[in-house]
């Protein structure tokens, strides 16, 4: 079953999945700013993320944030963000799962549009959980 | 002068330039809810709109969210959306300047990146504000 994220989720693997996605070091992070963020989030109606345990492990994680906007009559589009399945989960239909989990987040917080960013190798898979390739993804470093 | 959006932006014609970038209805959106939009926006480290006012109209604006992330040991990423110069306005350099105040917020929050989605056709634009194509934004509409 999916659920919100929760402090304790920090002593259950979630930064180390986090790692199969990209740059992050448990030594930065403290249990107190885990803490921090997680209730910032649950605080938050613009901030969900979702998290997958199984056997006392997270396995699988994604994030969605609703944006309000001023365009199409003050309309809320929902970002996703930050979605991963652990390695050896992935080919199950775990991603899959997660993606309707947060669209359905946006619908009822009534999203005119869910949007996000992936590389050309994922477009396949995005397509199959139902969107569509709109554009381009442009992007500046510090 | 740049400036954050104000309630009273409202009677310059800020829904109607933002009608020049896609579906936004004045008689759908109410001085009260306009106003509550940018308080709640102004009160918020994590949402910024600049506007460009000219004789009393607003004749350029640009939105920043700002997201805190759990990866890259909590860092930031700056969300560019909606963006646009009034028509008698375009080509000279209004665009490059708001993004380059817009990248300048999120330097100010250490966001490790900054990224926007853009159609082909704006990539050239986008690439001369220093930003680079980075993949592809996937969308499913309600």
């Amino acid at each position: 079953m999916f659920r919100n994220i929760i402090p304790s989720d920090y002593d259950k693997g979630i930064i180390e999945l986090l790692g199969e996605l990209t740059t992050i070091n448990k030594d930065n992070i403290t249990r107190e700013q885990f803490s921090e963020w997680v209730n910032g989030s649950s605080n938050s109606p613009f901030h969900y993320t979702l998290v997958l345990e199984e056997e006392n492990r997270i396995i699988a994680c994604g994030t969605i944030l609703i944006e309000p906007k001023l365009i199409h009559d003050m309309g809320f589009v929902g970002h996703i963000e930050d979605v991963v399945v652990k390695k050896e989960y992935r080919g199950k239909g775990l991603g899959k799962e997660i993606i309707e989990k947060l669209i359905a987040i946006a619908n009822e917080k009534k999203c005119y549009k869910v949007i996000l960013d992936c590389s050309h190798d994922n477009v396949h898979f995005y397509e199959k959980c139902g969107l569509e390739n709109k554009g381009v993804q442009m992007a500046i470093y510090n």
